[in-house]
């Protein structure tokens, strides 16, 4: 009889925090690709572009003009996916079952300079982006439950605007990932006598297999039970619960982390490269959740190179997510690149 | 006070088949769009493609020949997702917990005119490939206990080839998504006394507010829960819980229902409509699973016209499902546009 072989044969791997498997094909790697491309973001665009909506001074579509901001700026969605004024309203009915839903949606600018991402700003405006982030939750935190902190990155994730900017979505009511990880973050805390995720740091600071990068304060890897094939998840080596706990020298730390992670990603391909990335931090609804770590989730679509995709389609719309490479080999190539970001070089 | 109006106000719906929300936010469909454009597929190809992998007579990447079948042609997937020789192996640690799979993967042609699609067959050619999807099922469920039949269509989609075919991947532990369908249903009829899909195809025949077309046997809707756009569901209007269980007669009016849908796919925005489709029936465990209704899905990207798609991306990503249109009037688009394909008309 054959041993397993993690790199050549089909298995399923366990996603503690959601309660779900993944379905990880390492050989599938090797079949051709004549399917669609994409279309790679190596463009240098200008600091300042006089059409963007986003540059300082500019005027948006509803008619207002940005300030000439020099760090972030935060101001509230002109297209809102959700809004206070909604009027209360539910059925609960089986079948048909809905329930309005408050909250407010702002964009986050990064930086003034529209030619710059996240990996190319230095420690200390990424420093501002984590004070942001910090402040913006803290104060819909008086609100808001869940406040969902998010950037999507590239047109490839529905990104219409290359300024360097994210979101933050704030909502009364758990969304249904923050409640599957509420449920199984407690589940494990109720079993195992201890929380899942700084259960999970030591594991992963020990093998040093899944390793991206890390410092004193933050570990980056890609999670045994990852479904994108280069998603990572970005931990604390301290106990947090929320964003909105981190001290100063922590936010430094998280600062640094987020650039190596980022520039490991740009200079694996060569390119600007695309992701979704959020936080998730313990929900503002009175209680402690001491079970509960905050973390934050980068998922980028590259596969093979800066123009073949991951497609979730198919059997993943229909079964569960299925991965070509293991997380190993991922975290290996993610490792094997410089640490200094391509463009530094030019 | 304000009313509720669901056109106009944020709110989440509830998926009683999975169990999960999605948020509806009607009024983000005004936000222009300056992001990423796709490709629409109009392209007229030729009804034998001598570069094609597929086509009838040609040879594939490793080195078989296909027969010169006249109607659908099945075969295994060259490069497999899952294997029937993978070796038995499984760690139950609860931050490392995994399982090999067995199972084996098949790829389905359904014409041998690599110039067609779905819709452009005639309904005893769909019906052709009903019967295959029934024999395949039939004979995949004699020795694994999931057997996934789905269609990749368009290269949005992730298919590589755009000759007319789709897959089934058969394995012997239920998915994440079939799993969470078993528990869902089960449920449901221990709640309510009744089948939970029989009770809303009666609902939703009454209604008609959300139905695309149906005939006797047969019912398409996009569902209140609906999360892509113009998501679809596909239901019977009688008791059945497999396709292997399908008549003679429910074939061909099965046939007729899947010309119908993907007819008025196709000619909603006059190309080629990209979806994922598959079907869900009760697993092959020995069981009898009377709470379980026979019923496919549609999953189609696009969201404004053949060149802008909906990106579930971010706050999807992180937090739940999020739609701009509302179902019903998703539906009402489909209702509005002609029964006959678009290219009859040329
Ligand atoms: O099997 P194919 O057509 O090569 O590949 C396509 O379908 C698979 C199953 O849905 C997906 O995993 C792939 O991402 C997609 O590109
Ligand atoms: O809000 P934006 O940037 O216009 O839109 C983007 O992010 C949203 C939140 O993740 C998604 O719902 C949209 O599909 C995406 O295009």
């Amino acid at each position: 009889t054959t041993e397993f072989d993690p790199t050549e044969h089909p298995h399923r791997r366990y996603n503690p925090m959601i309660g779900e498997w993944v379905l990880v094909s390492p050989h599938r790697a090797k079949r051709p690709w004549q399917g669609q491309s994409e279309t790679p973001d190596t463009e240098q665009r200008p600091s300042y572009d006089e059409k963007c909506f986003l540059c300082p001074g500019n005027t948006r579509i509803n008619g207002e003009v940005n300030p000439k901001y020099t760090s972030t700026f935060v101001f509230t969605n002109d297209f809102a996916a959700l809004k206070d004024d909604t009027p209360a309203a539910s059925n609960d009915d089986p079948l048909f079952t809905m329930a309005t839903e408050q909250g407010c949606s702002r964009v986050i600018c990064f930086s003034p300079d529209h030619s710059k991402t996240l990996p190319e700003l230095s420690i200390s405006e990424i420093t501002d982006v984590v004070n942001t982030w910090q402040a913006e939750t803290a104060e819909l935190s008086k609100t808001y439950n869940w406040i969902q902190v998010f950037e999507n990155k590239g047109a490839m994730m529905g990104c219409s605007n290359p300024h360097p900017h994210g979101q933050i979505w704030a909502q009364n009511q758990l969304p249904t990932l923050a409640n599957k990880k509420l449920v199984n973050f407690a589940k494990y805390q109720q079993e195992q006598g201890s929380n899942l995720l700084e259960d999970y740091v030591k594991r992963e600071v020990e093998s040093g297999e899944r390793t991206v990068c890390l410092n004193d304060d933050w570990i980056v890897v890609v999670p045994y039970w990852a479904a994108w094939p280069f998603e990572t998840l970005l931990l604390p080596r301290f106990s947090v619960s929320r964003i909105t706990e981190l001290n100063d020298e922590q936010k430094a730390s998280l600062a640094d982390i987020i650039k190596q992670v980022t520039t490991r990603y740009d200079n694996l391909f060569n390119c600007s490269f695309p992701y979704s990335m959020g936080w998730h931090g313990a929900p503002f609804d009175g209680q402690d959740h001491q079970d509960w770590t905050l973390h934050a989730h980068f998922f980028p679509p590259l596969l093979r190179s800066a123009t073949v995709r991951k497609f979730m389609v198919g059997y993943e719309m229909m079964a569960e997510s299925q991965r070509d490479i293991t997380p190993e080999q991922a975290a290996e190539r993610l490792r094997a690149v410089p640490a200094t970001h391509y463009k530094e070089n030019i």
